[in-house]
């Protein structure tokens, strides 16, 4: 140091070192930089290429901000930074100075994670919404095609109308309104107390919505085979869960319309007619083949990610609500079993439970005894604190995929990159830090 | 550079430069500079006007804070900002230094963004609440010249009253304690097993009520006419919504209470005494016509406009809460269909499921089988969890526009400008960037 | 300028200024602070007392981080502060450099106004809690020593019990359990079909509930007449909303005891057992007067004022749920009046509507026809929508306001003040700028 | 000042004083350090080891940008910080230049307050998790190794499995379905009316779930007085309330079973069989005891600290909702007190309430007058207002723990530090402050 030579070094403890980062003036002790072995400023002296000798400093071509926290860490030996600076730039910045993000104090890491998990988000986010990079370098995916072949408009208006007109033609099938009376008369297998029995017996639905549903399900069936067939990779199509999905939806329904219209008097059959009866309980998968629409709405996309990403938080409502329901259920059981008002089990009492901390309360189940009034209250409390305390979670979780999705949305469709390069991260240790 | 110049270049890779940006110093290299094209200081060198020889730096009279993201994008080639600093404030220097917005680096963008969208409903509720900059311009449009009247406070107050006592006459119309005994005998065209139509046959409402109910009428008859008369865009007039639903509220009214007092023994004639029925039902338009309140309330102005910004949103829940609904109730009459306690079918099964959804819960149909319970309660959850997901999304925005509302009413009465103005941004630059 | 005086001003378009603010160094042109008159810097001359010659420079003893702002509102017009800034200190830097607050722009004052908000909280809060300024000055009023008195542990701790004891005769004195035969056989002035008129008729509460009651009717009558006679200001003391509940619950009940001992046949009389039993009618302000508590208990006053504050929002849901109600009400009866299953007049729709609106759904009225459920589905879905959107915004509130009271708590506890003193405020621009 | 020793002192006020901290330059009059008594500057002279007379100013190793506050103080009498910076630094920072962090602004203070309290809930969090400092000096704890044994996989998920099979038998026991008719035929001493005794006395569970149910009291007796046995501290032991609920959830139980076999033919003794019947009821601890499963699920340890730390907020719910519960209660009562359509008392009206506010709704109670419809939708929009004021107190809470306990754990994962130490921080102050 200068200052040093000209020989006033009694007056301080250690020599002054000077540093000029991009043009903002630093100062400290020397002896303040030997705190920190294995770091980039440890082992600085005159023969560094950074030293100028004219204005006896070193020269750093760097952010001066940044530094200062640096320079802070050697002084005090906790690493901070203001949590209005971006992570990545923070990230970047202590790799130059040699100084690993582990040392990060916990106070100013948790921003620090939040940015690094916002960037995991965007990688989930951009790979669901199939902007993902991989996709980029090997030519056409499969995934790719099947995007691009969803955006010729003319074709996906009409599977998302014949998946909307197949649920329709399921719900109206078992309508009141839409059934005509039977045209052929048939064996009644079943009690006649039951109107809903009853009513299959002697109705059928209307001609036309039968016609419709049979030349949808030979669309679909048509549709699933030809996807099949084309498809290269048959593990994975059959593997693939909506194609499980379309598969419980397309072959049972052709059985039983195949059924119907070759063995008409089949009501003579008992076995055979129950047979026919389970396959139309095959329609709960016409309904559920709904999230078929995901391929063409990026919304339900962005739903399914944040609901996989949120299982944690799920599984603890769930968790809570079914410990809630049982502990309320058997307490509320004790409660009314001196009373003979209501015919009551402890699973009726758990469902009691549940919807009472759901605050749905049907009222089918009601309490009768005074003590068993108190234990509605306490349990329509604790489901209103429950609900309040899992769902925000959720929900914010959500909030925050919502808000990035539509970030992401907006930078693809302005042709920006999704995510900054990072220069020298390398993969595993992203995974490590969860950057 | 003076170093240069005295001869100890070897010791450096490149030339050094120096800014005086506003006061502060910053200092690189100049091979750095070259690294970004198409950019100001890119083509800097000594015969520039910001050049000073004295102390061989370049000054630039700019606000030193943001150039110091500038010069950090040139040495490492991601452009960040503290997010403590106005987007609008990084915009014009940007502009300033000739770098496009587009180069801001992901992590930082959603900031930028945020800014960028807290400008579009600044501007999108100073519209809404009349104080936007077009009506500034062209002296007196219909809108302002309408806003101004509804200012004159006596006329506004009386038409608030006006709508609300039209409200309650509809109501005092059809209830029981406000109705007498008829007056003329009536023809029962309908059965007698209808308690609504046995009391429409039998009594007459109240004379006050019908007297109040009249002059009202007669009223906003007045009123919509002239209103119509001295509009000068006459298409423009019966194409805005409100005035559809005044027409609607106003004209079947008039005809009903002429036909009554012109007809008084129409139940003898059953065609037109339906008819006449038919136009009663269009008392609801009289309660829709409350939305006029917007006029006078700055509130539901500002409701309107947040609800149509939320239309994704609100689609969204609305289409959670089909699928939702339709699955459910769907895999809930599969389950009850084996019971014979209730008469149920799919559109009455999808009706339960939305109402369980919403934890309404009205108890009408309820599951009696154990598996219809557990469907039940799968459904309870699934609806607390729905309008957890979504509402919060939706409340969030609600929120954002309510306080930038009522920001922007109070600047609006401190007298000051709404809006900071951007000196270079042309409209289409904006609108392609959400600005 | 000492450059200009060496003779280079050709080479720049006007005479660069140089500050010295806090030690920091600023430069500008001196063109750049002609823009802005009625400011400090306007004027700026060398015959400044900041001027310095022997460095040619200015120095201002402030802060410099605001300075930058301050300095680039003079170049560029706009006047933007980072938002990690305490607005106090702004304001304060602000009125040292003669610029007006309103200047600020209006992307930046919504922060600005934000803390603004927090102080007029505070000062609101404060006063609530018994802390503000106003009794600190003038001695012992009546407020404070009310205050101080409530700090009497042993007598607070009696109210509080009484106030409660009170509460639970009143809801013992009609419980069915705790009711014994009557003693002495009574007229029945009432028709024997409301089994809770035979109750009242044919039993008495228990002697020792009754005893009790009788005793705290007592008391609360001494306390609240001694009260009455040493407040100095009746006008006041009468006017207090908790003193006319007061008054409403002490009398009342006097009267009856009086008379239930002093005509004990008076059964026998039916327009003064009617009286009689209007005057039980008036325990519901016993329950009432449980806001007493908010006396000894913070919480309480908090929630008030917040809900004070609220009142906007609040009465903003109210209409919202009003109108909703309405219209869905008039559209359900619409809906069911062609169906004979219930009897229901448009009161009854409105309620219906309340009742699923708020996703309470009793269950008493329900939808019988499909119009009907649809307008039910809608209902609940608005009603989910309007409750989510209000509610969250006077949830911020109290939230805000909430965490604020616990802060002055804190703080009042360890003897700090409450607020910043701001130098230079008066009250009347205070007021007009919401502070 | 070197300007002082060239004497145009004549000029300035006082002498000017610089700083340099860090490598930054401040500078202030002399007498600005002469306003704040016992701090570090106060007494700062030429002899000071941090005076340097060459460039004549004081040179300190400290950070500049929290220095510029502290000089500010100086300046202004308030101290602010912005709000970016940690306040784990700035209070460091305070301590060296000798400032009492009381004196930060109250506008400040709250989010200093907000970082201290993060350090208290980490504090609180790390020790729900086990991983506080307290259990590192002392070698093996109690707790700890315990929570080494919950590590052995295969035992801790026996003992999972084992609780909830237990909740199991428990149900199942109770069920109708899984009840078969009673081997031995028993006397009735209850009542024909109520069918649950009915069921009781003509059932018996079934036999596969009475041997697993003795089975599993067994091995719960045995882990239990095992534990008991080896336990060095009895007291602490029998005074955990999960021990507690252990204890009553196996000893009644096993009483019972014994009772059973040993007296088949109790049913003869009443009093016998009626103590059974109370022993059963017991079996409430056994869904109790789920609790333990916190031993295993860190999420349910983080809830139970969350709700204690919540207590305060959540007696506030509970208090809103008894209190609005109570006045909506007793009028609703009077309201209904003229129809003779339902049987109510106060206590059933009460619960009326609370099932009300809470948008539970079971329909059991309903009003019947226009007075009472009043009342009940005045209770549901409290309700929903309580409910929304309250619960996202407690949910905010309840995030921010969560949030923390998972940052908490993934740096316990990866082996870093918790918090971070303050070098001069002594217990007394911190709980004083409640850092």
């Amino acid at each position: 140091m200068i200052r040093n030579q000209v020989g006033f070094s009694a007056e301080q403890k250690s020599e002054s070192i000077v540093f000029d980062v991009g043009g903002t003036r630093f100062e400290t002790y020397s002896g303040t930089l030997k705190k920190l072995p294995n770091t980039k400023l440890f082992n600085l002296n005159r023969d560094s290429p950074n030293y100028r000798p004219k204005t006896n400093d070193y020269f750093f071509d760097r952010d001066p901000s940044i530094f200062r926290g640096v320079l802070d860490y050697y002084r005090n030996g906790t690493l901070h930074f203001p949590n209005d600076i971006c992570a990545t730039v923070v990230r970047r910045e202590l790799d130059y100075w040699g100084i690993d993000e582990k040392h990060v104090a916990p106070c100013c890491w948790e921003f620090f994670k939040l940015y690094s998990e916002r960037r995991a988000t965007a990688e989930l986010l951009s790979k669901a919404m199939g902007f993902d990079r991989g996709t980029v370098g090997k030519g056409k995916t499969r995934r790719q095609s099947l995007f691009e072949k969803s955006r010729r408009p003319y074709y996906s208006y009409w599977i998302c109308f014949a998946l909307l007109l197949s649920v329709f033609t399921t719900i109206a099938t078992e309508s009141d309104a839409m059934r005509v009376p039977a045209a052929i008369p048939r064996l009644r297998f079943n009690d006649t107390n039951n109107p809903k029995m009853v009513r299959f017996e002697t109705t059928d639905p209307h001609p036309v919505i039968v016609a419709v549903d049979v030349l949808l399900a030979a669309f679909f069936l048509w549709e699933f085979i030809t996807r099949a067939v084309i498809c290269p990779q048959k593990w994975i199509f059959f593997t693939r869960s909506i194609n499980i999905v379309e598969l419980l939806a397309v072959f049972p329904q052709a059985i039983a319309i195949n059924l119907r219209y070759m063995v008409p008097d089949m009501a003579n059959y008992p076995k055979l007619y129950f047979a026919y009866w389970i396959l139309l309980m095959f329609d709960i998968f016409r309904v559920i083949r709904l999230l078929k629409f995901g391929k063409y709405y990026v919304g339900l996309r962005i739903l399914i990610v944040t609901l996989r990403a949120s299982a944690t938080e799920m599984f603890f409502l769930v968790y809570l609500m079914v410990v809630g329901a049982v502990v309320f259920g058997v307490a509320f059981y004790y409660c009314e079993v001196w009373t003979a008002a209501t015919v009551i089990d402890m699973p009726t009492t758990i469902y009691w439970a549940f919807i009472t901390m759901t605050t749905v309360g049907y009222g089918d189940v009601v309490p009768q005894t005074i003590q068993g009034k108190v234990i509605a209250v306490l349990c329509a409390l604790a489901g209103a604190l429950f609900t309040g305390l899992a769902v925000p979670v959720i929900a914010d979780n959500f909030d925050r995929y919502y808000r990035q999705a539509s970030v992401i949305l907006l930078r693809h469709r302005l042709g920006l990159p999704i995510m900054t390069m990072l220069p020298g991260a390398t993969k595993t240790r992203d995974q490590a830090w969860q950057w």
